[in-house]
């Protein structure tokens, strides 16, 4: 199953989405259930919303909805970085003992199709494709082996950075955190339709040409392990995102560095799971 | 004025503090305005909220009620790290141009009286007396001549770390965010009781020992700068906490280093704020 966050006609909703993209509103139809974070949190809710759709008639379409990005407001972001060994080396590091932990506020998501905001402050707007995990069940102290059945589900991210502020000082700091700068969706595929998360191939595509490209099998730190560290430290809660890393082939680093400009198109693809696409804007 | 967020009766309240610790209770009085963070977004309403406080006679002692951490839940907490000069020397760090900014999750927080929790997965637990400035009206690329319009009040913080895991890796990522580790309180003192916050004098007291002191003068990057910086990246919310940094004296740089165990009580002592005590207790 795909479900999707939105706004529609100025009122907040969430759904299914089904065949040829058209969308199973699931707003107010499940007891107790007033979000996709509420849904993704309960293993019943997730299985009576499953039902219900199955014998619903689609009402509309995607293109009659603007998505939210995937889970609005989530209360935690954690980001990976340095986590596939080529992406490492082209950023001059070496993957350690334990993972690069950052994190994100929530106003830096954007929605897929809108358009992330290259910032007044910097225009050293840099990509990164990622594959985010949506937490569903929530813990503390979890244990790896324990771990994937807390993953709800999946979808596309870009964490989108501003390189002459992520290196201000040691600490990543405000260069992670411009608003609305990391595209999260369009959707979040359920975990029960993927095989095998390291079967993925993940791509990050600008204007149409390739500029990143890896295997989910190639992570450092895999997903297990990530959700057991981070719980030893704050409880994962129902929505929470999951950034895992970006491969290699990012901005910056190139010969010249490419950065992301207005009227760019920047896609993240990732097999099993979907592409999110943005195009880029300057701040107002 | 002093204000304060807290649970009584198993319900969410805030109010003000006056003589002899007593509260006059704000919970649904003052049109429009359901918590503490949205009292402060408004001008107005704290104006409000400071009329209806003169004409009461207060209904209970503050040790009637369970002090929230100032703000419930803020949006942002935003750290300034190595913002005294003397403790960048005994990090090992020079203040050099920019910020170093770091954040904490909300459910990192716990309120004044309360015990900060030392986690299983790390007894390296190290303190750190703060200065941190609630946010009042919210706002994006303020100027750093308009910032201290944005700036509600202030209040006392224990930026509680664990050492080891917050040099796992080049980033602080989880060492400045386990749970309930970080003191917030006991209350905020509204800025316009407060003469020049560069006048403040701070302490971190273990055990009625000082350990740590230093003067708000001291700032490398002050609060209006810092308000300014941060604005550029992400907006300003009411309620935001931006935490100003610690001065020097920590524990895990001393020989040999002190760190906070079961039984233990820090106290921040910070002149025209008042004294933020938290016990310590172990994770169950």
């Amino acid at each position: 199953m795909k479900y999707v966050s939105y706004v529609k006609a100025g009122k907040p909703g969430f759904g299914a989405v089904v065949n040829d993209n058209k969308v199973v509103d699931l707003t107010d139809k499940i007891a107790g259930v007033g979000s996709l974070a509420e849904l993704v949190g309960s293993e019943k809710s997730l299985a009576e919303a499953k039902a219900y759709v199955a014998n619903q008639t689609p009402e509309f379409g995607l293109d009659a909805v603007t998505l939210e990005p995937v889970i609005p407001q989530p209360s935690k972001i954690i980001c990976i970085g340095i986590n596939y060994v080529a992406h490492a080396a082209e950023a001059g590091r070496k993957v350690g003992d334990y993972p690069v932990v950052f994190h994100r506020f929530a106003d830096t998501l954007q929605a897929a199709n809108a358009p992330l905001i290259r910032p007044t402050a910097s225009h050293d707007f840099d990509f990164e494709a990622e594959l985010a995990v949506v937490i569903g069940k929530g813990g503390a102290n979890i244990k790896p082996e324990d771990a994937m059945s807390h993953v709800a589900g999946y979808t596309c991210f870009n964490d989108g950075s501003l390189r002459d502020w992520q290196f201000h000082t040691h600490q990543y700091g405000m260069g992670k955190n411009f608003r609305k700068t990391g595209g999260l969706g369009p959707w979040m595929v359920t975990a029960d339709e993927v095989d095998d998360y390291r079967k993925m191939e993940i791509k990050g595509v600008l204007n149409g040409e390739v500029m990143q490209e890896g295997k989910l099998s190639e992570l450092a730190f895999d997903i297990p392990y990530l959700i057991s560290y981070v719980s030893k430290a704050l409880d994962w809660n129902p929505g929470d995102i999951l950034a895992t890393g970006t491969p290699s082939g990012v901005g910056f680093k190139r010969k010249p560095p490419v950065f992301l400009k207005p009227g760019d198109t920047f896609e993240v693809v990732i097999s099993q799971v979907g592409t999110l696409s943005n195009t880029v804007a300057d701040e107002a």
